[in-house]
């Protein structure tokens, strides 16, 4: 593994003018692990330009180079830096117009199971409880020293995708890698308060709509979220806010499923599961993608179409498996 | 500070028989800090009785020798451990019934800061982000290895009272300490799963109800709970289910306030605070205690009065302070 991080480290030594690019619909770990590699090259006098298909979610000024991140990169790039991306498709439209036709190096850099090493270079680590946690390898390998602008990113990072040291990938390396970013500089508290616990007062209203809507099926709990519901409330950023979280922290429930019926016969599929269960695969196999415990698709069809086949597909993967803690 | 435990391990070493006791209406951390110095305890080959004034919620059963844990402590002691309690009357009965009529030495340990120093020797750390993390000095101080079973309640407590490392007094020392209890055998997804991201399908109800109680009074929100709810929703344990915590994560609101109305003309009031509003003074000026960000106090009256009273008190006690992230 050190030797893919040494070879990425000596690309990014040797480009002239690089593009770090993350997935669309950007979460903290794209957004903080782009950040804190670009803040890693500035130190070392590198331009690398910092992209996201989409505007990434305004709760994340508070980051160094926010300002920075852009949805439409210009200029010529002699190398590309994919993060915490399974696929291109996940890129587009940056990697259709922008990288596809330039025809230089890609480096694949992502803590996904289902990433398909579409890289010139892949380094992918699904051990990574964040594709944030694995750029602290690669700024020690670029022998940059740590400091506060790169740890906030990174941290950031590490926090939104544990949910806060939650999920069941966080092991005793990821809490040290966190203490060292604090010890860097960066405030924990600073990261769960704006990042991770903060939601505007319409979030309640909406969280309200959604709790009239939840079922529990045997141990699946699922949602609806319209955005019928989502305009009566003010439309509040970032989705469910969360709700999804709190449906798989039921006791009685080993998966939590959100689905979000935009109306145009596709339905947005979350699936969140507790340790020892996984619904990867279902969502895989509808054409997504995530961890065992959080993924998520898109499926044509209503919303009661949808729903019976979705609920069909995760109460046959569950079935046999069992969660670790009930 | 290492004067204080090495003379409490001292104590411990002496001691025939010694009453390990937490606080009323026991938490995380309380549960943890008596059930991991007992464990080290046992290793010595010592006699500690786990004791607390009521008994703890269920969800705690998977902690090593939570079946132990008395309400009812019977025998002589000659040494008494209070651990986590800012005072005497938060050990009551047990206090008057069984420790003051010894009239054997009582070690008081604990990290609020609002404690009274009513022990015969006080380790008291303000700094400590839970009373659990200042076990882990102490067990070495006693020098026993640390194993899974002391780690795991330790963990706990640690978790438990920084709410999953999100309250602001986590350090990177907490979470190295949280680290090393990892890797002593401690499983945080065990942890975070069981404790912590843990609630019956019941408390959803009582959020809905809760939520349709939530005002925004400038920057406070608050809302409200009472036994009627709690019984048309089967009466799941643990009172509001962190819903307080909601509260004061609205982006609009500096503080979060919970309206327990037990309807005999008095009210439980639940406060907690955005790093960098302190609104310890105003819980303990109305005859409880706590943290800066997170206190609690019982007041006499009706909802109407007491909710009146402590808004106004709150209005003024933070008129001027700032939250740190806005």
């Amino acid at each position: 593994m050190s030797d893919v991080i040494a070879q990425i480290a000596g690309l990014l030594l040797q480009a002239r003018r690089s593009l770090l690019i993350g997935h669309m619909d950007p979460d903290g770990d794209v957004i903080g692990a782009v950040l804190g590699l670009r803040e890693a090259l500035r130190r070392l006098g590198k331009e690398a330009v910092p992209a996201l298909p989409d505007r990434p979610p305004s709760k994340y000024a508070f980051l160094p180079g926010f300002a920075e991140l852009t949805t439409a990169p210009a200029g010529s790039f002699d190398l590309f830096v994919s993060l915490d991306s399974s696929d291109t498709a996940r890129l587009e439209p940056i990697y259709s117009t922008v990288i596809a036709p330039a025809g230089r190096p890609v480096i694949n850099i992502d803590h996904h199971v289902t990433n398909v090493m579409f890289g010139t270079l892949n380094w992918v680590d699904p051990k990574a409880a964040s594709t944030s946690e694995m750029i602290i390898s690669l700024v020690d390998a670029l022998d940059v020293p740590m400091e506060r602008e790169i740890a906030l990113p990174l941290l950031t990072g590490i926090v939104m995708d544990t949910r806060g040291f939650r999920t069941s990938n966080t092991t005793s390396d990821t809490l040290r890698a966190a203490s060292r970013l604090m010890d860097a500089g960066a405030s924990l508290g600073e990261v769960m308060e704006r990042a991770l616990n903060s939601r505007p007062y319409a979030m309640l209203c909406l969280w309200g709509k959604m709790l009239s809507t939840v079922r529990l099926e045997g141990r699946i709990a699922w949602a609806v979220l319209t955005p019928a519901m989502q305009a009566e409330c003010g439309n509040p950023e970032e989705g469910d806010g969360g709700f999804i979280n709190l449906l798989v922290s039921l006791q009685e429930a080993d998966v939590g499923l959100l689905f979000y019926d935009k109306g145009d016969h596709a339905v947005e599929v979350g699936f969140r599961a507790k340790p020892g269960i996984d619904i990867s695969g279902v969502a895989f196999a509808l054409g997504g993608g995530g961890h065992p415990q959080a993924a998520g698709c898109t499926v044509e069809g209503s919303l009661e179409e949808v729903r019976a086949r979705v609920l069909d597909m995760v109460r046959r993967a569950i079935d046999g498996q069992r969660a670790l803690y009930r």
